[in-house]
């Protein structure tokens, strides 16, 4: 079986990556970008190419959702099966007489983290069942933990995990943004994070909240809002207290 | 040195039961809670009372903000060092005769959960040098981690713990509303929770940031916003995703 990827950023490269590891070899990988096409071969010893895409059995592309229709056009051959990567994109946004698929691993990547492979969960799918049964072969390579879902699950997982992840990012962001305003080293906060979230493992969010929000200490709450003079930090601020208030009938 | 403990929360538990681990007794833990009193003072060998607030040469006051100023008030001896644990209230909001301080635990605190102590910044506060010397002593028998802030930083350090801490831990339960609304089982998310804490030890979050609005995918805001029947999680959608485009200029 030959196994080409198209793309080359963040997921393409950690699929690669974790491909190569473990030891499924990659025929060729594909994308417009040369320098990282060329970083990516260079250490993952994969052949590469900005121009000609060659035959392969499986094609995964991974490329940002409104350039999927766009480069799956790019497989001729119908007898092949294309999977894409992302969690919102239908099934249906490859676009060709191929086989259909998706191949969504629910992690967040950048290229300089080392990944422990193993431990993400790819959510896959397919038009039939033999190619569920390739593709769920292909990820358990890689991963423990190869599950099956549609395009309406995947979506509300991508959703979950923009929550999860992207905004739990971006609160990041703003606090750092506090903290340095006061020259207050941020990795003071480090230990208080990883507790945020090792305690979620033993105690439903819901049941582990705390902060002034929760207690309903309006005295707190208005102080800090009198301390915040961004005006996003403050719609963050106030927004997210009145959702803690609606959870808990406050 | 007699070191008395007020109060039966999260927090005065925890102190109490690090305290007791590294060595350093606890004359008395009072409080208005006799059943949770009870409890501590099973657990960790402590005498406790609901009555007689017994003469101590440290107290550390450890209850809800607003209750500081009424508690405190049982404190008659002048020639004694009284200390909250807040990270809002003033340093002042103790009322009394006494010297005053501040021994502030950078931690989200639980009952049921086991705490790696001296991985936690103590920030801490006193009228004199002596007071501070002390604190700072009585910190270090605990943590690794002692600082001193005053009350304006304090109250920044606090106000960064809310969007760090609590506001994620919130995000978390939005996320697993969302995810148990699918009967998706929200331990698929742990991995991808896990690798967006790591992600920021070694990258700024600002450039950590990923997902549907900082690559500016408007296909997948309004898939999203159109997924989510929620009034509350749709307010949060909204707010963050406005506040990383304005912090990306997008």
């Amino acid at each position: 079986m030959k196994l080409a990827i198209i793309g080359s950023g963040n997921v393409a490269y950690h699929l690669a990556k974790a491909f190569v590891e473990n030891g499924v070899s990659i025929s060729q990988i594909f994308g417009r970008n040369e320098s990282e096409l060329q970083k990516i071969s260079g250490e993952l010893q994969i052949p590469f190419s900005v121009k000609n895409l060659e035959n392969a059995n499986v094609y995964i592309i991974s490329v940002s959702d409104s350039a999927i229709r766009e480069v799956s056009k790019k497989i001729k051959n119908s007898d092949v099966l294309a999977v894409h990567t992302s969690g919102s994109a239908s099934r249906n946004a490859l676009n060709g007489n191929f086989r259909k698929g998706v191949f969504y691993p629910l992690q967040t990547f950048s290229k300089s983290r080392v990944l422990d492979y193993s431990e993400i969960p790819f959510f896959i799918d397919a038009e039939n069942e033999n190619d569920k049964l390739l593709l769920k072969n292909l990820a358990e390579k890689i991963s423990k933990k190869v599950l099956f879902a549609d395009d309406e699950m995947r979506k509300y997982i991508h959703l979950t995990a923009v929550f999860a992840c992207n905004f739990v990012n971006h609160l990041f962001s703003r606090a750092k943004e506090i903290s340095d305003s006061q020259k207050i080293p941020f990795d003071y906060f480090f230990p208080l994070i990883e507790e945020t979230v090792k305690k979620i493992h033993e105690i439903e969010p819901k049941f582990a909240q705390t902060g002034p929000a929760v207690r309903n200490d309006e005295n707190t709450l208005l102080l800090h809002e009198s301390l915040i003079s961004d005006e996003q930090q403050l719609k963050i601020y106030k927004t997210i207290n009145e959702s803690i208030k609606k959870m808990y009938n406050l």
